[in-house]
């Protein structure tokens, strides 16, 4: 993909599920369209084919099991997502972490299935340890930055800075993101002169009161 | 539903995934037709909305997270299931075990959405403590009989005799289902003549050569 | 044991690990002989021998794994408790909710070592269900008043009330304990009166500047 | 701690639990002694205290929890372990394993209490992961040869060489052990060579007809 990205993680919020998922999909691809800036969608296991369906923007699975196909009841593996043309997958979130080996795992499967990975770290020792693993992307999201009022671009710029240069010794393929403390123009542009290859977003689009707005005014922040 | 009811677990084998889970579903809902008996197909997340969108038969989920919408990346809330119109779950199955409070969580949600809920249990004891929590159906799964050779019906017949009792004694609403050691019309025959109002099967439908003898044989044992 | 109970679970909190835990449970045995009221202390898996070397009060484990001997590294099991003389384990406390198979497993492992379970619940309905299972003692915590300033007997006294006269049609031989929201005699006393068999309390005691005079107060409501 | 190292993994086997981890904590004591040769023992939570009382090499534990003291019921932090003399700590056990920010807390917290840790880790890939949360052993157990008859020096030899040369490269300091596929002095004679600096055992001494014979052949390969 084209960088810089803006990732909108969907969440399970009553906001961003079911019919609604389509329809912030459908303005992310309008904006897409008109900026040129690459933007990606993560809607809910549920709502993903639906959203594959109705745009043509890149669409990630917000998690995959790390299984192989077979007995399992309830989980979803990558071939399932393949199945149906998804483009990638983010890999332990925050609130979805997992075992290094299934990380691993993930990773792997992911690539041999043509499928890129974004995978999240909590702070800068993880993000070297996940570099190891030579994901497509790596998004930030320091825990005390989660959710809050606080840009991380301002706040702990260093976080940022220092983890694209350790990255950047690891693996120069590895294109890192920041993925919280960004809430407007202003946070975006200041984390792409950090060094950030693009943002990972969620509550700051699927919450917002006008979805379009909210948007435009983060890919401002990319330079568009 | 009108009993007696066949559903059919898809699991996440290759078998199922993908464009094939609409193609068993439209075997399954011929069938259905055919011989009136309710067949209801439990695809993956993924999957799900496709294959409701294609067929008219019950659709279930094979798992739900005991979350309400929020901030959680990765899982599927019951109503984003209720969004497509899913009419029901399959809960705490053995390969999806749940702890109590979040089994109470999902079955009262659940019927708050009118949606039907499926719970499995391992042994006697778990059935009488789950039927205290009033699910439409419960599926039994002896452990020693999950993907064998052996015949629920045949090998321990007083498994489903006593569940039923004991269910009934509890709360005469909830129907029982027979969900492992079933392979053929004469374990169904047996397991209706034993008092379950239907069975739950995986492989043995999914991973049949003929999909359609192998459920017309299930249905048969229906006495259709 | 004798009723009522009063049962300390002393977590994992700096005030109560290590060394302290032996104090803490020698104050409790110094109480218990003065008073008559059993006391029941229940130390962590790393403390929990030497308080028992060094009390002949009963002593608890807050947890087991729900597993046989074997090749299970970091776990513990019943039978590790057994050997050196633990006297019961606190099961499915909030704060490490088990699976409805493993709670099963659990309460009858132990009741083959002539060991008693204290099994936790979060509401009435789960309290029916887990009553079905048979633990010697079941303790109410309704969340809402977990660590909380509000005791369960004044603001939700009908949770105790209605909890013990729904065990008791289940099985007699139970013992309901009140689990949450207990701060001082008055309200150990009220939870007496609602049918409790005693009381389980952590940071309450734990965390008391005068570890004595909390034990004392809360034991005087007992009808000491 | 002196290289190389035999690290005992006790496991949770009804060989190894109760005065029994005193037994054999004596008898690697003893080698321990005669040979010169580090060993180490790592018994279940619940023996360790009394294991630690009873012998003068390491006590490691076998896993702990990624929490700091507080309201844990059923969980062990490393605080705890300390306050009873415990040496080290077994990370991410490929029967224990554990979210990559939880293993980069657990590292982080044993070093502020002067605690030694072995994580473990399934493939050169994760072990190169782990090498940059610098721990100061890494055990490698390809989950091929995990409690099989193959040894890995010789059927696998490249993953131990390999691993060394990678390790070697992200931090010097850290120690590689063989932590499967070893079955005698052979193995561990070729291990040595293939530049670790140590091994981790378990069932192989545990479950051996005479433990002290079985130790002693381990460490007789390690050039005692």
């Amino acid at each position: 993909m084209k960088i810089p990205v803006l990732v909108i993680n969907f969440k399970s919020y009553m906001e961003s599920i079911g019919k609604r998922a389509i329809e912030i999909s459908k303005i992310a691809e309008k904006v897409s369209e008109d900026t040129g800036i690459t933007i990606v969608v993560a809607p809910t296991f549920v709502d993903i084919v639906k959203v594959k369906e109705n745009v043509s923007i890149p669409v990630f699975a917000q998690h995959a099991d790390p299984i192989n196909p077979g007995a399992f009841t309830g989980r979803v593996n990558i071939e399932n997502l393949k199945d149906w043309g998804i483009d990638g997958i983010i890999i332990n979130h925050s609130e979805y972490q997992l075992k290094i080996s299934e990380i691993d795992f993930l990773i792997k499967m992911a690539r041999s299935k043509n499928m890129e990975t974004i995978t999240c770290t909590n702070n800068i020792d993880v993000t070297k340890a996940i570099a190891e693993l030579a994901p497509e992307y790596i998004a930030i999201e320091p825990p005390e930055l989660i959710g809050g009022e606080i840009s991380v671009s301002r706040a702990r710029p260093e976080v940022i800075e220092n983890s694209v240069k350790m990255v950047e010794n690891i693996n120069k393929n590895i294109r890192v993101l920041c993925g919280a403390g960004v809430k407007n123009s202003e946070d975006v542009k200041r984390a792409m002169e950090l060094g950030s290859k693009g943002i990972l977003v969620a509550s700051g689009v699927v919450k917002a009161k006008n979805t379009e707005a909210a948007i435009r005014d983060l890919v401002k922040g990319m330079g568009e």
